[in-house]
């Protein structure tokens, strides 16, 4: 049982490795695909472009015919034909001839350069040429987009639009994915009601369940929501043992009072799991439970709606996505400068909550929060990184800030 | 008819007052509501919480019964009871009195403040104080998280994980939001065959439509694609004629070539529509249409790969977001540091595909490519802009990346 001392990615990978879920591929319709993981190293299945094609609409030429071309001294070429779209010319191009070509045409042979229509003036058959080319000059020779074999899309890159068009391009209307993790959510306190009933005094209806189950849902996952668990040992392993054999992750927001996070962890260990980490050094987002439970990974958030929407946001998602196969990138912070003094402690990461305004640069703006508010989890735009080596940052300072 | 000179979202704006399609409401579960745009403003039916709340475990004491505590002289109180977190504590904290309190428990009457379990020794009955705590420390004050009638969700406002935890938080199962637009998608071009079809030389696989489709399906929006177009003005006007009846949104891909620009533009005038825009002075993107055709948005993207996916997100996104009811806020760029030389031309606005690299910093690391080029779509990690009054960037240089 570990605490881990200082939040990184790197940190997050290793205890990946201890956790044994293995991902799962299933074939798909890439129209299906969108936000899955592609499980495979796709390859481009020919050159492409296959012949040499042009870039712009023009006339295609022999470079070395229009060498030294300008306004006072035109090359003069003979128009030998135009060429569609969609055709392949049938002639070739000889020394002082040219052919009408537009975007994406096939090059005629003999042709090694496009001069764009702006550069040229038609007169009958002969076309005037006022700027020279280099050879291969708006043409994209045959392979240069993709070459054979070329790897187009990686195994564990995330499907997005573009991917899709790619795929479609290739003609590749299969493609294997990473099947989503099956994931189940579910709340703990003995004070926390449905969002349907009415909260007695000292109750509140369930907010983080519902941002974890919805956060997976949006990446993907399928993500499942149980009932709200009493804070109970027996209620909280039978929960737990259940959903264990059911899904691949198991994911209980609350137990923000130390009380109730012991009784998770104990909970953990008598249904034969092993807890990995049982809290981090960021702020919010600390006393968050990472285990092993019957082979599937379990992961205990905690209960202040900011710290579980963090904790979230930046332990159990990268976690899940790496686990399920995905190649996840280091995330990326927003440089922007500071409006107002933080004060932070030495030795844990804090992230604060603030919002972006623009004023010819981007400004960061702290969001007055404590911890137990459930609005500022809205309020927020982004959260300031204080790094663990620092004790506070001053106004006007240039700092880095996380969109979750 | 006129060419924007410049690209921004303000310009973007003016062009959206123009057009007349309105936003439609409707009821929406919570639960069915992610990634709609909220279209009420919701506001907190009481105020949280309803009474003092504890923020952290520990006792619940009058903030001036610790003053000056220390480790050295502790300050020594009675226990007079322990607060259930779901109870509202039925006793009065008199002078020199205290009483245990979990997160999220209630305060009892006379207590203003709490101190946290790790600054306490309990002895017996007795507790010893080592730290005063100051009047509301760590408490949250009755209607401090959200009082009675303040906006916690903002009309135009993106439904996210968060919103729909607070709004589950607030007992609000139902929400008004802005009803998705039916977007219309097709290609055009002689030279473009369906994915399943095998292309002949001069003929390319459809890439473009399928990227913009599964784009606007990722934002929510009801899409649908239609059959490809060929390039002929009767098919185009009746395809856009029918497609305007029954959507809100008409969208064609490709015409990259000036002379199929043309046909577009003369079959939205020929159909009674009006064009708006006929180009952007942004790169790649330029030959972008905007008009109206039967009271309904009409976009015309480029055919180029690259050009129809910037222009599809930095044109035809943000508008459709924008009309539907969203308060779009302005694309927020990374800052990072030029790998290589670019140059630019004076007064486009330019957009660089980019890869992205960590050593330290960020670096954007231009990718080559050409427009005609379908991987670079995919290759690329983010857009470096080069402003419309520059003609250049160094390496080393700060420069601000897109990441669309």
């Amino acid at each position: 049982m570990a605490f881990l001392n200082l939040f990184d990615q790197r940190k997050l990978w290793e205890l990946a490795k201890k956790i044994p879920l293995e991902p799962v591929l299933e074939q798909k319709s890439i129209f299906d695909a969108l936000g899955l993981v592609c499980a495979e190293d796709v390859v481009a299945p020919e050159d492409v472009p296959p012949k040499a094609r042009s870039e712009v609409d023009g006339y295609a030429v022999r470079s070395r015919d229009v060498k030294g071309a300008s306004v006072e001294r035109p090359s003069l070429l003979t128009c030998v034909g135009s060429i569609a779209v969609d055709e392949v010319p049938q002639f070739e191009l000889n020394a002082g001839e040219c052919a009408y070509i537009p975007t994406g045409g096939i090059l005629p042979t003999g042709a090694d350069a496009v001069v764009m229509i702006e550069f040229v003036e038609e007169s009958g058959n002969y076309v005037e040429v006022f700027k020279p080319v280099a050879p291969l000059e708006n043409v994209i020779p045959p392979g240069e987009d993709m070459a054979l074999g070329d790897v187009v899309v990686k195994r564990g890159q995330r499907i997005t639009p573009q991917v899709i068009g790619l795929l479609s391009y290739l003609g590749r209307l299969q493609v294997q994915a990473f099947k989503p993790f099956r994931v189940f959510v579910a709340a703990t306190g003995n004070e926390i009601v449905e969002p349907n009933q009415v909260p007695r005094l000292g109750q509140y209806r369930d907010a983080n369940s519902f941002t974890v189950l919805t956060m997976l849902k949006e990446k993907g996952f399928d993500a499942q929501r149980g009932a709200i668990v009493p804070d109970e040992l027996s209620s909280i392993r039978e929960v737990i043992n259940k959903a264990a054999q059911n899904y691949d992750a198991v994911v209980l927001t609350g137990g923000s009072s130390a009380g109730i996070r012991d009784l998770v962890v104990r909970a953990v260990e008598e249904e034969g799991g092993t807890v990995l980490a049982h809290g981090f050094t960021i702020k919010p987002g600390k006393p968050t439970i990472i285990g092993i439970i019957k082979d599937k990974l379990f992961v205990g958030l905690p209960g202040h709606p900011m710290s579980c929407f963090v904790s979230a946001g930046l332990i159990l998602m990268p976690l899940l996505k790496k686990l399920q196969g995905e190649d996840v990138k280091p995330t990326l912070l927003l440089k922007a400068r500071l409006r107002t003094a933080v004060f932070s402690r030495i030795g844990v990461e804090e992230w604060i909550p603030v919002r972006l305004r623009y004023e010819e640069e981007l400004w960061a703006e702290p969001v007055f929060t404590k911890s137990g508010m459930v609005s500022s989890m809205v309020r927020n735009e982004g959260f300031l990184r204080v790094p663990p080596e620092c004790e506070g940052l001053e106004p006007g300072e240039v700092v880095e800030v996380l969109l979750l």
